[in-house]
């Protein structure tokens, strides 16, 4: 037995189990848990005492360098991935975007080169489906087999991405097919927009327009939609960014009738609200993002939702955009701000501290909601997700009692503001290993660009 | 105290009271109720013992003269409304169709004259709503003014019918502005178009797969979408001809919510079931009609569901076809099958039949569901619907025991067939009249064609 | 055609309608209804114009000339029932006390005595179960003959009226069999009276400390648990002074089942709260009734539970001790405070400003939760509760747009203080009508103690 | 690195992960999990090549050695304890009885002396509460500084068990404070007793009135009961043997509201129902247990509920009596008959060949049902019901592929009897460890009473 990496010392916490260990990595796998596991040969003694060991975090909403009404998201693949590092994320999955007429895998190609060679960590794609003729359905199956297993809808953005319920529907058939796993963006765009017109109408253009133009029953009924038509489809589906308790209600329903329905929150629903509007001047434009911010009461709603296992998942939905010049682009008219936040950084220790601190759930429950229900969802699991023999050595030696102030003085998102200036969090990561691979060492980025690979993920499989 | 007519010796009954007394009228209107009325100077002395007086039914769900693929339904306002009268519905309100690029004036149009001079007893129009620019909104808003306070929107039959959730918004917005009802064909037009399509690819073309692609799930998704549209809007919404269990629970769910929701069903759907598709050949076509037919277990449900007012009305969705010739044209296809059924006639007698003597409710439910409710929620009462002083005086002397067999042979419907063949009902109408004429006695229609008038109904509100 | 009493220009309201009438009163029965009523001949002719005529209240909970350790409650039949004449009821159902080991015959012969010769309006007894031995079943079932169709039961206070499950479910079996109703007081006296020994052993002795101690999910238990008690034994349900949002969800949940469940609250639950307690010193005793007053919300919960039939009836539970000596015996110990408070007087009025003015239901709903329900639940119908021809003559004449303010300074219960004190109400009785005559007059009794009778009851039957 | 035993090849499958590893035993623990991990030292290497080896199963509900009236259940704690280790069960929670009148510790010292000396594996008990008087109350809490952490209490048989509401309100606060769980049997036995006495009364004295004498109805409404008076008390509450979709709903609720309420269902209201009373004479008394067998489709139900983690716990409520004159005490009176069933030994493969091979849910979730989750909620857990370096090896080498018909002839539990006979299983044991000690062989019990030892169990809490 010997090891390249041995992390000793530390409490390894799964989504069961919390057990003092060491660890022993060879040749980027986890080979071996135990009391003393031999040091000779390693060439990397951990120290990990005091802290936690948990499977890296899994990111399965992001938008690095993704283009947006002539201006693109702040990130690309090198600086988001690096920010993912150090918040403890070792994979992510972005969106591959289908312009209408285009082959899923021309957008997929666009995307690998976005990708190649600037990752600092694993990642995937999902690939957002905008234009479905029968080729397409076949190129949905055939993905499928290359690693591509999940698709993404939009029930809002009408005359951009929304779709209409017969190509949802022959989508989620598709997928019901091929093991694939399909992912609404659930918020109904034809109501949204009438109601954003008359806003407009009536002058109504502040930042805080766009939360007020997309009620909470929008949302609840598309993803109440969305859960219809995939039972009627026989497939999965999974509701991005969740926001709000009337579209949790929904989730919840159908999963109590055991139906394969999942849903994700991200951590600024769970800490912000419809209240950070109360700001100066355009300063609301920070907090744009869809679906909006809620009232605050919504807040507890979804952290209940997470620890009940009515959410499987928190993601961030990172789509950072900077207050200057790109957020500015919406200035006189809130339909124009860039639509997303910058979140990919901090996921880990924001539900940490409410999860964990906060009381709501345990260490393990934090482990699975940041990492093992994403892995096992997205096929990418047990390589991901986990720590076992034979996974992949994506590990965070994390401080349960590291305090840390988010700040975009401090942060490594590029990025010119925060949404979560100035909040307080409790646990952090100490080092961030990808594959056996130091990348984070105590604040310091250690690894690479291009370090990443492409993961070809396993169809959806959750019996 | 004169009256022209004198039901003597009858239990009055209403949607809240049953009670034994006379009742005067004159010019057509109800003018006391009371214990031994003056019977000198009265034109017609009718004697009620022995039998309920109940106000005249109002079926808010009837298709005559309707065009339909190359052919039109078989009973047109004559033939239609007479068979009605037998039933002892003195109150219609039919649909007048707007053709995509018309203005809603013309649908009425076109449909006044259909009814012109040849109604025998009195109706109204919905407006079905196709295309909706602009201007057809405020034209909405004036045909409140005119009598016409309620519009009827499709999500089922894309291409033909089916308008897209924006404009189902917008005619809601309208609705809520003028004091309009939206009556709402629920049913998943998308999903459902593409599960035919499969059917007919895998040959299955005979009538029963008319009823087994539709599945329940269509209905109940679109009919919370209906409801959660209305809410945004602040707009009431009318379920029309709901057919299952599921779709009851979201209109159960949102009443219980307090919110201005309603729904009807038909006969149709507490008698048959998906059973009656078990027919040789091409039999199964006069079961189809849309929604479909459900298992037998909907039933009892929807028998429930009207005795707790989770349901309101009953109305027919009168809709006929022959056998020969017209339900013929989809010997092939079910698809290319004449959608509907004949049911106008039969309407009180199977509900009291089921409702009163199938110990399910009162005999004062009876009334509401097939009188009064759809009179106040469509803007007939108190003209019509219930037996006050001032109302109109159309009533039926209702024979709680009379016994009929229901069929082809002896109804006056001009259609070759009876959905209802056989079956055995217990009450019937002895006598009925229109504002204070008689035109019904004893199996004879002593009425004329011409006699029915338009009604111009009034706004809606129910508080 | 010849009446004692014509009320002429009346808007008539009952449950369903309401229209333009005059209306006819010969030996105390309503015998006719009708425009231009003939007046010669009648004693009086009373002029209703810009009045609604409504039937005579019914209040099926007071508690008068009822004894409490050592005191009772403070208006007797003659104070009690004339106050409720003032505020426009007609009928009350009161209650008999079964003494352990006392036959109900002799409860029932007590409670005679007290009203005997003193009540003012029409009366009936719900008989209040305490012990049950075998006699006693029988006698429940002869007394339901005797037209007291109704039995109390309590699931609160231990060792005094709290009877186990099995007793509970002994008599909804005779009740059952007899056609009658059981009464249910639905709060879990066990864990009640555990909290209640702590906080006393903790100092808490003040009369808000009878509120603290009765937690809502005490009441909803119970409320739960009575019905399931009830669907077993196929009987009827009736949950008396319903305070809170979660057992009216155990109702509701009832209801939209099917089952024969249903409910009252009371004017208190609706417009006060338990910031009624932030009074000084011991104030708060005159709030102190079971069940308590709750947070504020519930409030709302509770009107759109009338609204939407979830919540049937409107009673008083009207149990009043005066703050002076009889509600000061709890000044060291809450749990000594006389429970109840007083109401008789003010729920027309009360449920009108709210209900039809507040612009949550329609008149008719208020005619149906004051007086056509529980008449119908209660066997007076179609005797009392409505307006039709051959109903008693109890009438009220409601003037909509009265206003008063309502104070223990002017109001006729002989208590010194009022729950609703300085509350205002718009829409009071003008005229007050028992049986034909006369008992209120703009503000004077005209009646006489002795005219009320006891009213033999009818069975359950609502089907 | 040195183990007393190693495991290799097999599929280590904890409740989360399921990864091919070696497994190193040293001292009764698990050490290691690794890649071929050394065999140097090891005195028995075990070859699981095709097997998953999962921890060994915990049944937290039996009765061994159990008094009932005059007679006793027929596995005592060596007999009984075999079955369980050949069925792949290593720990188990026996129930010690407080008659009344007595202390907690001498119902315990009576199991104690039960067990000891006897048991072949590990062991922990619940108290049973039949009286609590004060000095009772605090003898619950220092018991759960001694290991007993979870006491029993009885909403059913009046006279015998039952306890009143108070009662278990006060035991809750008790819980509450100590850190202990109440379990509870949730039937209300007021109503079940009156329904009885009944159907004896009208000559139902057969086996099948056992079961037709206790609605569904009781159990949910004591189910909901329980739940509400641990929302209460602030305690959590664990509902054993629940058996029908109308508790389970209860308890749905309860957990989608975040309380921290559980249950557990056994193999025999999954695997057989109501019909299983239709069998000649007397032997439907092998069927009578409670709460009894239900109608058939609560069975899918029940399994819906497992693999939703709406049920966290399969246990056996083994309490078996033979047919031979134990249960033939009934012959003429269902009420006489001892109440029980035998089951320790088939949990296992009944669940494994229901769940797995039933396509209803993953080996991960076949592993918590059986042993994690009792583990977790019972104090028990890291030392058991997981695989982690520092647990118990407590270790079952399991073949998903061996099949197994289950007889009376075969099993090894003391009962003429088998409630499963016939049923084909597939799944089961090849070899059982308890702390690193070999119990079973391939079929052969290589273990020893006495081995078996009482474990300290910790304090509730599962954030």
């Amino acid at each position: 037995m010997r090891f390249d990496t041995l992390i000793r010392n530390g409490i390894i916490a799964t989504a069961t189990d919390t057990f003092a260990s060491d660890l022993g990595i060879a040749d980027g796998k986890i080979v071996a848990l135990g009391q003393n596991l031999p040091a000779e040969g390693a060439t990397n003694i951990v120290d990990a005492a005091g802290n936690y060991v948990i499977p890296g975090g899994i990111d399965v909403h992001t938008h690095l360098d993704m283009p947006f009404g002539g201006t693109k998201s702040a990130d690309d693949f090198e600086s988001g991935t690096i920010a993912a590092a150090f918040g403890g994320t070792t994979t992510l999955i972005d969106f591959a975007i289908q312009q209408k007429g285009q082959t899923l895998r021309t957008a997929l190609d666009t995307w690998w080169k976005k990708a190649d060679g600037k990752a600092a960590i694993d990642y995937g794609f999902h690939c957002i489906v905008t234009d479905l003729p029968e080729a397409r359905l076949e190129e949905m199956k055939s993905l499928a087999g290359e690693g591509v297993t999940s698709f993404k809808l939009f029930m809002a953005y009408p005359g951009v991405f929304m779709v209409e319920d017969a190509l949802i529907f022959k989508a989620m058939l598709a997928a019901s097919d091929s093991g694939s796993m399909i992912c609404m963006h659930a918020e109904n765009g034809g109501a949204i927009d009438v109601i954003v017109r008359r806003a407009l109408a009536e002058g109504k253009t502040a930042p805080k327009y766009h939360a007020l133009t997309r009620p909470t029953t929008a949302e609840a009924e598309a993803t109440g939609r969305a859960i219809a038509l995939a039972e009627m489809a026989g497939s999965p589906v999974y509701i991005v960014h969740l926001s709000c308790s009337e579209a949790l209600e929904r989730v919840r329903e159908a999963r109590d009738r055991g139906l394969p329905v999942y849903a994700e929150t991200c951590p600024q629903y769970l800490y912000l609200s419809i209240e950070n509007f109360d700001v100066p001047g355009f300063e609301g434009a920070k907090y744009v993002f869809t679906p909006p911010l809620r009232e605050k009461w919504h807040q507890e709603r979804l952290w209940k939702g997470l620890a009940a296992d009515q959410l499987q998942v928190v993601s961030t939905d990172h789509c950072p955009f900077c207050y200057k010049e790109q957020k500015e682009l919406g200035k006189d008219d809130f339909t124009k701000i860039p639509n997303g936040g910058p979140g990919i950084e901090h996921r880990l220790s924001l539900v940490f501290t409410g999860g964990v601190h906060g009381g709501r759930f345990s260490v393990n429950r934090f482990v699975e909601t940041v990492s093992t229900a994403p892995a096992k969802l997205f096929g990418l699991y047990p390589r991901k997700g986990t720590i076992a023999v034979g996974s992949d050595a994506d590990l965070v030696i994390f401080d349960p009692n590291l305090e840390q102030v988010i700040s975009a003085a401090t942060h490594h998102m590029r990025v010119d503001y925060s949404m979560f200036e100035g909040i307080k969090v409790k646990g952090a990561p100490r080092q961030v290993f990808s594959r056996g691979r130091l990348l984070i060492d105590d604040g310091k980025f250690v690894g690479r660009a291009g370090h990443g690979e492409f993961i070809k993920r396993q169809r959806y499989n959750l019996r």
